[in-house]
């Protein structure tokens, strides 16, 4: 049974269209419909697995036609409900469009379909000499890092999707494919339609090519971890660490808790204190530099057995951060997750994550804290029970540190998106510019046919 | 006389509330339609001086209500006709709005009026270590900077406004004022309204607050100067640097003529060949490696006698470079100038140089090439009258040199604009996606007050 009335008047066309590449399978449906966090099962009327920017044109048109929701999905690892299809319609799965299309070696950058993952991307840039450096952790696709702007690990060095997409490829609402930029480096030549889709999570266009900035791979790459005393005394040598310009290319906080979850998911044994984990790229010369003053400001704050990595063990320390959110539903099997992140100015960091852990500590709750925190941007995990009213209460840590985080000059989300989980914050930490994204929104699609009821309701 | 019906029923509401600070005066409004370039004068009916958002918000919805187009002007330094008042209306001076409001030492940013220059931020920020990079040459106001998109010189490291601008206030078409963003360095909430701002100048909303990324002042900056045979030989030099990922600050290039021009402007006694200008930025190490870098990649393409600047001549080395087009007007005195600005991907600049020289001789027309080739980003200048038509047909140059750009994979503009003068290329740049601009544009200004005429016609 599909939630949608006309579902039947285009399930033949887009059948011939696209033969076993549409499927009205409950299966294929419901895997599409389900998040890795506490949202419940949402899923799509059909899935298709269109494999060319001109199928994702012919499938919106027909949708458009029949006044049929459209739903983006690459990877599955959004955090915030943005694949859900809360009005049903059909979901455009781009695993079949996971080509890398042109390298420009000279230019420093690359062209790719929308499904091709960054770890993918990586591996065949591998012999080049260069790397795409937007790191979210999971092995998401471009296309979806693209939508929802995506950062991550190595943003406080490289920037975010905002910084390193060049030009995307997109289908509008009635179908029509465009292209929004050139490949110059800049352009002064009318609106930024690039930035307008970059986070705007499928509801303006589908995106299906993204041409991203490539770096070159660094001289040298080297990792460290430092345990702190406190919580405090790590999060101010970030501060520092950041205010003095040092070009670090990642500095990760993990929390106590989440350290001694990290040691027994992946077979460590760093210290269970508060930590860093830290990466400095550049010339020997200059890694060598910023590691020794990094050091130095952790020792003032506490920082104690500053350990610089092998470089064998570089992959394993950050497979393991990134393995963080795996860890927690290894250690708390049976719960539910709730995610959430907000990113604040850097002044405010510090007492933002302490009122945070005042809080929690107060509503005697276990939710690990870890952060890209050279951007002020951090994240909580809270494990609990949906069906449980006591555990429930839990999440009200979310709301509260989603207010602080604004009330603080800061975001409601750093770089998981707002999707379904963070409508409610859209007034208030946008006030009346959010009537302008609304205009933005019916004007480029009148029908509210693009990934219908994500980021506000219209 | 004014050329729009509806001034009389505003300019007694708008005396009331602005007294001096609006003005009918034909000296004022000439001042106000007069561009540096080849544009004929073309003046507002009136020009108003607001001293805060909220004036400027009293004065747009005054505006609105009776249908007067509403321009913004900040330095005058535009290039392609941005302020020309092509529909009459009331031109906003930002003069009087020039506050630095707040200084956020810690986070790195600043809060200004739309009326603060370039020059005026650097010179207050001198004693705090920090400093803002954007160097579009010309002492620019920061909301004209982040209208237009701004770069320059520095873009080559620390990117353009569109990486560099953190938050906005605009003044909407019906008066409401929108603030585009938090502090935070980064945020996935929402559609990038900042972006959609920047680079769009004017027609979608007045920016009346900017707030801007600060960096630290470099431990280490040095200059230097490099003359080459050829002009393949500086470009190819500068490809070179790029791809090899060198952080160089700046990297300019001023070909034989220009470099002459500038000598006799500036009392300089450079070398009359093909020059790049250069500056590294960092450690006092880092920048003696980055120089010797360069050095040893330009012998290789015939730069010779590369010259490191003394300190004390540095200032004096960019000063030169930015009056590059003061210059001009000097050595052509009487003559309109054409200037026109386009941008390639790197691996396109040396080609597209070599044939725009090529063009440029067999016409036998003077047009003096520099640009910020690190960006991929060049100018012409052409000297021409008016009057004569022979020498109208100089600026046929400006023609070729854009939709040579354009088959090449770049852009109509790096950093001027669009404005009047680009409008005729924006279909052959954008294609389909300049109908979703419209879109935009009608969604945000149903009744065409913002800047009317400018980047393309509804």
């Amino acid at each position: 049974m599909t939630k949608n009335l006309n579902m039947d008047k285009v399930a033949t066309p887009l059948k011939a269209l696209l033969g076993d590449r549409f499927s009205l399978s409950n299966a294929v449906r419901q895997h599409h419909g389900e998040e890795l966090t506490h949202f419940d099962i949402c899923p799509p009327d059909a899935v298709a697995f269109p494999i060319s920017t001109d199928e994702v044109s012919q499938i919106v048109k027909l949708c458009h036609a029949h006044d049929i929701p459209v739903i983006p999905y690459g990877a599955g690892t959004a955090l915030e409900g943005h694949f859900l299809a809360v009005r049903g319609g059909i979901t455009l799965d781009f695993s079949r469009m996971n080509q890398i299309i042109t390298l420009h070696q000279q230019d420093m950058d690359c062209v790719v379909e929308a499904g091709v993952t960054r770890e993918q991307l990586n591996q065949d840039l591998r012999d080049t000499g260069l790397f795409f450096p937007i790191d979210p952790g999971a092995n998401a696709t471009l296309g979806g890092m693209a939508a929802t702007r995506a950062s991550g690990t190595n943003a406080v060095r490289y920037g975010t999707m905002r910084e390193n997409v060049i030009a995307l490829k997109a289908v509008m609402a009635d179908g029509t494919i465009i292209t929004t930029s050139s490949r110059a480096r800049k352009s002064a030549a009318g609106y930024d339609l690039t930035r307008l889709l970059i986070g705007s999570e499928g509801t303006l266009g589908i995106i299906t090519e993204i041409t991203v900035r490539l770096y070159g791979v660094p001289e040298a790459i080297s990792a460290a971890v430092c345990p702190f005393n406190s919580l405090d005394g790590a999060v101010d040598t970030v501060v520092d660490v950041i205010q003095m310009g040092l070009p670090i290319a990642r500095i990760e906080l993990i929390d106590d808790l989440l350290v001694d979850i990290i040691n027994r998911f992946s077979d460590l044994d760093y210290p269970c204190e508060p930590t860093l984990f830290m990466e400095f790229h550049g010339s020997e010369t200059a890694v060598k530099e910023q590691a020794e003053m990094v050091e130095e400001i952790a020792q003032a704050y506490g920082g104690h057995g500053f350990r610089a990595t092998r470089p064998e063990d570089r992959s394993k320390l950050w497979q393991a951060r990134h393995d963080g959110f795996l860890s927690l539903r290894a250690a708390y099997p049976g719960k539910d997750f709730w995610v959430t992140d907000v990113c604040v100015p850097i002044s405010q960091l510090a007492e933002c994550i302490r009122q945070t852990r005042t809080d929690i500590q107060k509503a005697d709750i276990v939710a690990p804290l870890v952060g890209h925190v050279g951007d002020g941007n951090f994240h909580l995990t809270i494990p609990y029970d949906k069906e449980s009213p006591q555990e429930v209460e839990a999440i009200e840590q979310n709301d509260r540190l989603v207010k602080r985080a604004l009330a603080m000059g800061g975001t409601s989300t750093g770089e998981h998106g707002i999707g379904l989980g963070k409508k409610k914050y859209m007034m208030q930490e946008h006030g009346p510019a959010l009537d302008y994204m609304k205009m933005v929104k019916r004007a480029l699609d009148p029908k509210n046919i693009l990934n219908p009821g994500k980021i506000f309701d219209l």
